[in-house]
């Protein structure tokens, strides 16, 4: 066992606070990782907050990892020591049901072991996540880095990367497809950047016009306002595919409307409240409603090649360990453009 | 111009009344038909008493439509006098969208035509459907129906049939495939009789087990109470798709559960409120809910020569047009097992 420095949530109601954690020794197929940056996912504050279920304290989120091996257990073949990885949203799942099998761990039938706040079949102990200055992870769950990709900026591909590139991929965005993305924060600008590389024409919906500099700038050949109604008027029928990255209730008539015929709304935002759907919406073209969660391991490694490939990073804010709190205020009030990264080194 | 007999709605909220009606003359695409037998869909209730939205008065309705050729337009290439046809929903689209052009009329970008309560581009006149003697209509949205398909029972096929027909097939109902159908009316029974001659291993979700022994006849291997909550539990997980023929308002979240990762849910009903769609349940097993329309000209012709192939009909009850008003207040209260048929000869 190893004590490590880390920022955890000493319960539901009060501020991150420095700590230590311990991670287990290596089992023959773990990878320990020294870790260097961790992204601030959305994710991260309504699971310390309670608001996906109770979870146990202190509790330390962050799974968007990224650093260097530092040790390998015995039956390691992966990874090396001084390799530059990365952690995702797991870190382990079944690896016998049909989908582990086919490489969706993502959708493992028996419920894969989240990054943070689940239980580690290792040792039973709660999973404790990335702001914090190491980890221990099985290998099959650890990404290759590309040494191409700027490790200060990379963190986010490992959880909004994907999130974004598993529908986009797993729904056809390339050469010929219209794609709007709905949302410009940490989600929608990965969307806007993995959706034009993969050759797609990208639109934004987003609240306003403020941010429309940026979505031309990440690769959108549009960016309409969705507080103006006529922008779903102008834009009927118009896409294949939309992504929608927003978490709260939006009036989903209005965007299924600017689907074509046999297009898919895709929900990567996941609001607490169920979304009215209007079935004529759906039955008069054949539209689809759906949603998508981060991708598989082997998908994830997909993305990070392709990101390194085409130069994708995101946009990141790099801060300082003692900014987390400061940080999660800031993201509340989309206040960041368009990630927070942990400088996991102001741990120490 | 031909005057024939025929069956009206005068006003939203009065019985249908035996009444003439007048169909234009060939044009030399149009094929006449002498109508031999007409269903009743629950569609043609909601239209005649105006809640799908105003129409005008007297309207007959009706779009399971079989018939003989009387008489074709000088340029008709598909249909002989003589030949046994039928007209579904449709009667015209514009034949040049992209739609269009891919057999999909029923998704025209410029709206089809239907069968009744249309606008009939041939003359601007309301389209007129099938509870009459006879009807003209442009060839290329005849079918051909056929012989071995015993004329009294087969209309239904030109919309419930299609309407179960084109989701099944287009969501990949098969072997190795499990479907579920909800509802066992005129749909519903449809659905469950060519799913299973598609190899589907199918099973019907009904509100009680009544008709447990009439599932099974058509083709289902097993039959479950949506009543009962422990359904819900048992069969969690257990569809790749899901076909909802049901009209009224359903706990989605409930049916979601019991989709496979990657499982659709497909409403052919039209709930005339929204349905709430806990996104949740999407994201974490990438499922999808979606709708669908009747089928292409195309697609129907397919649906009419594979019925023919497996023996397939929808059950039954023949009704003179003189209990169309009854036989409506009975499909209102679910009292058909499972279709009606006018004998239109009762019009003369």
């Amino acid at each position: 066992m190893r004590t490590v420095n880390a920022y955890a949530a000493p319960s539901a109601t009060e501020p991150l606070v420095k700590t230590t954690i311990t991670r287990r020794d290596l089992g023959p197929k773990d990878v320990e990782i020294d870790i260097a940056y961790a992204g601030i996912c959305h994710s991260d504050i309504h699971t310390v907050r309670g608001e996906w279920g109770e979870i146990q304290y202190p509790q330390v989120v962050g799974h968007e990892i990224v650093g260097h091996v530092s040790a390998v257990g015995s039956d390691v073949t992966k990874h090396r020591v001084g390799d530059r990885v990365g952690v995702g949203c797991m870190v382990n799942s079944c690896g016998e049901c049909e989908q582990c099998v086919a490489g969706q761990e993502q959708y493992c039938l028996k419920g894969n072991i989240q990054t943070y706040a689940g239980v580690d079949p290792a040792d039973g102990s709660i999973t404790q996540g990335g702001y914090s200055e190491a980890v221990v992870v099985n290998e099959d769950f650890v990404l290759r880095v590309p040494e191409s990709l700027d490790i200060e900026k990379v963190a986010p591909l490992l959880c909004a990367g994907i999130t974004l590139y598993s529908p986009l991929h797993h729904w056809g965005a390339g050469p010929g497809k219209k794609v709007a993305v709905v949302g410009l924060g940490g989600l929608g600008h990965m969307g806007v950047k993995i959706a034009a590389a993969l050759g797609a024409e990208v639109t934004v919906l987003s609240q306003t016009t403020a941010k429309e500099q940026d979505s031309l700038r990440f690769g959108a050949v549009a960016h309409h306002a969705t507080k103006d109604p006529e922008t779903f008027e102008r834009l009927r029928g118009s896409f294949d595919l939309i992504i929608n990255t927003v978490s709260a209730k939006i009036p989903l008539a209005s965007y299924l409307g600017l689907l074509k015929v046999d297009g898919a709304l895709v929900n990567v935002g996941a609001p607490s409240e169920p979304l009215e759907v209007p079935v004529f919406s759906l039955i008069g073209a054949r539209r689809t409603f759906a949603g998508s969660n981060i991708g598989g391991i082997a998908e994830t490694q997909e993305m990070l090649d392709f990101c390194a490939e085409h130069g994708i990073l995101p946009e990141t804010e790099l801060i300082s360990a003692d900014r987390i709190n400061e940080a999660y205020e800031r993201v509340l009030s989309s206040d960041v453009r368009y990630r927070f990264v942990i400088d996991t080194a102001t741990l120490a």
